[in-house]
């Protein structure tokens, strides 16, 4: 079922969802098996159409499904979710088959996207299909990928905005440091 | 002259500049020519030896500097050079020549490199080699450079880690959003 706060983001608004280096979720599923991961080193590439790049360590469950299915879902955990995000980078469903479960990771599918399982409670979700480009993948663990489809939580992330300001405190995204520490986004500057 | 608060950061732990997502400021030089340029998109790509990835428009001149001397340097703005990060995304030295002075940019040399200039008044400095991809630089304007040098300002980053709750918030770094706005780091999450 999908959360109750999930508002479509048009495509070429996208980028803004991961201007400001967020840590992210990265999701995927394959032969009916779904992974999460966090990712730290995941960025903005192109505004239209939006592309993304993520590093994927080669001895993650997540990225074998990534490379089966060619897709995968970045998505942008709060404040409230910290833990769960150090955990799920942390445990590797090689070592810990249940991981998913035992950190409490819920999750949906994405509408018009049935193979790309996304998490609940996030803050914004972007389904990316990964362009081929086998040297950066061997060479970095570097994909590139297209993003197809892009949502929000209306209360964070309105008319291709932002409004981290009006919104509950547990609802800011994380920026990650090491050890188990982020910082949360902070204080709006305008100029 | 070196800024007062210019440490260095070892290189096994450059990464932690850029983990947490800041905006940066990439400035280089060729030919007596220097340039500095506001970018969103640089994100960490590998600890040891450490890498990143920038995303460098084809229009900048300072990309011209960068293709011509293999060399540039990515620096994080703080809070009070919000205007500035702005003012330098914005205008092109090609039609704005004396861009640097015009916005008050003061460079100096890194230490150990001296055709690289650095932007007084950051947050950290790190000083990067482009490593050639030609394909990527052309299709994706996605430049991936090793890190060979690195410093930070000891009063926000020490010992490995940032130190923004115990610094004054001035000195906090930006995260981009669109349109002149920002958010500066936040309050520190512990798991």
């Amino acid at each position: 079922m999908q959360p109750t706060h999930f508002t479509p983001v048009p495509l070429d608004k996208a980028y803004r969802l991961l201007s400001h280096g967020p840590t992210v979720l990265v999701s995927a599923s394959h032969g009916g098996v779904d992974n999460v991961m966090s990712a730290a080193w995941a960025c903005a590439l192109d505004f239209a159409p939006p592309k993304v790049t993520v590093v994927l360590d080669k001895a993650t469950r997540t990225r074998e499904l990534v490379e089966a299915s060619g897709c995968f879902a970045l998505q942008l955990p709060t404040v409230t979710q910290a833990a769960m995000t150090v955990a799920v980078g942390t445990d590797s469903a090689k070592t810990v088959p249940d991981k998913l479960q035992r950190h409490g990771v819920a999750l949906f599918e994405a509408p018009g996207h049935p193979s790309t399982p996304l998490v609940h409670g996030c803050a914004a979700w972007l389904v990316c299909r990964v362009i081929p480009e086998p040297h950066n993948q061997q060479a970095y663990d570097l994909f590139i990928s297209e993003v197809v489809a892009a949502w929000a939580d209306e209360r964070v992330f309105r008319n291709g905005h932002w409004e981290f300001d009006t919104a509950p405190d547990e609802l800011r995204t994380l920026h990650y440091v090491a050890g188990g520490q982020f910082y949360a986004t902070g204080a709006s500057v305008r100029v």
